[in-house]
């Protein structure tokens, strides 16, 4: 199909055309470049980054909120990025089937991207699927981060809301800060809340923060029994409103994210191919000591 | 201090000396990059990567490893990479304290590094450090990577050996699996081998492992009381021995680690600095409609 009627299909909200886009955009950033071309200016949908540690119910929290959202009439958009092993493929797709429940809802979209190894690339692609649900008039953009990585927190920086999801019994209090979590959120859900321990936690963060100039919102939330969900969409949408009202750094926030993320994905794409021969002719030549590791590294970047 | 007397001292075992110039690397890399440049051919000694989620007792292990090369009388460098955070900072470096046990040995260099927030600047810095330590006639230089994102696999792949640090209740093996874990692993420890679900845990990664090419060793372990840690350190000898053979792949998987993290490095340092006004700018001209996110973001790589 022509790009230019692909992209109006998806501007008309059509789920196929949708669907083709964001697979173009998986396999191949330039096409999805291209078509992109034809979208116009991002940044009506709202964003909502969700991250944090796996096995904390981040999937059945992201459940919770297209609930909410669809009964305020909403179109929900979901991005889950997993980092799929190449080894035991699509059965790793376990937790998303229990989305299922909005399978059959026309007003929320949900699509997993498999990591491709090279975080700039994933990251290039979910800027690239925010967009294009974007402009297929979603409102709301969920996009749930598996894990705990650099690459995780950069992926948030197209969120206008990020919220970080804990756990009791995650390890002590040092494990949840080395994992880089404790910048990146605007709000912190502590979930699986009838688990002991969890009023600790909640604590525990709001030590942490009470010697930092920010002061996200802490709060201890059952995605099981939905108790807390409530407080929790109510954060959620003190940011909104401070969207829906136009907050210029808010908006720009997300749209310099998406640009950032472009240029650090192309510049990422360029050594996607160099593991090859190439980098092996090279490393032989340090390994002989013909050239440095910072002169094969010039080479290969060029 | 010039830097080829400071590269002469290093090469010489001079403590305060390597310590330098890894703050010299980590603060910046072009004068890290200088100061290899008079250290000569990298890939003496030989690297463990040691990974896996958070809370798993990587530190706990390392330690044993420490104690284990001792013992044999070699001199060991141990690098843990840390994503401290900027708002709790030095406070973090809790388990680092376990390894003081060893911070009298003159033997023994143990060095915490702080992500820098990109993860391209890190791996850069990192693998200098390695080679310094290389330089500096460490046998053995323990990498710890704490967390489970794509950047702490692509630090591992300068090492010769990956081991991968698990433990019971991680959550069920979809959780492992999509960490991303299963595919960088040469050795996998299941540490904590006192809890319950430790046996099963075994039986599902070599369950994992059966339907693939690879057949790594599934060991369980505990850092703590010291069983499995004989096997667990056979295993790596198995792979030290081929280094030592002279293996030319796994000499070379190493030196090719080491370009191309370096040349990463260097293309994502020229986003390091572009947060600021010129992305601010270029966001605010696509919100304005006049350029597209694509041109901006070609734009701020040139």
């Amino acid at each position: 199909m022509e790009l230019k009627r692909l992209a109006s299909l998806v501007k008309k909200g059509d789920r196929v055309a949708l669907a083709k886009g964001i697979t173009l955009a998986e396999n191949d950033s330039e096409a999805g470049a291209d078509l992109l071309g034809y979208l116009g200016v991002p940044g009506r949908a709202f964003v909502v980054g969700i991250t944090g540690p796996p096995g904390t119910g981040k999937s059945s929290l992201v459940d919770r909120l297209i609930e909410s959202y669809r009964t305020k009439g909403l179109k929900v958009g979901v991005i889950a990025v997993d980092p799929t092993s190449p080894i035991t493929g699509g059965a790793l797709l376990g937790d998303r089937i229990r989305m299922t429940s909005h399978a059959e809802d026309r007003k929320v979209f949900i699509r997993s991207m498999a990591s491709r190894g090279w975080s700039g690339g994933l990251s290039r692609a979910t800027t690239q699927v925010i967009r294009l649900m974007d402009a297929a008039r979603y409102d709301i953009i969920l996009l749930e981060t598996v894990g705990i990585g650099q690459s995780d927190i950069e992926v948030v920086g197209v969120a206008h809301a990020v919220l970080v999801v804990l756990m009791p019994g995650l390890g002590d209090d040092i494990q949840v800060s080395k994992a880089g979590l404790m910048e990146v959120g605007d709000i912190y859900a502590v979930n699986k809340s009838d688990i002991e321990g969890a009023d600790s936690m909640v604590v525990n963060l709001l030590s942490v923060f009470r010697g930092s100039p920010r002061s996200p919102p802490v709060l201890k939330v059952s995605a099981l029994s939905g108790d807390g969900i409530g407080p929790l969409t109510g954060a959620i949408e003190v940011i909104r409103s401070r969207f829906s009202e136009g907050d210029t750094a808010l908006r720009l926030k997300s749209i310099r994210g998406m640009v950032v993320e472009t240029a650090r994905g192309a510049a990422l794409q360029k050594f996607a191919d160099v593991s090859g021969a190439s980098a092996d002719r090279l490393a032989q030549q340090v390994r002989a000591g013909r050239i440095t590791v910072e002169a094969a590294a010039a080479r290969l970047a060029r």
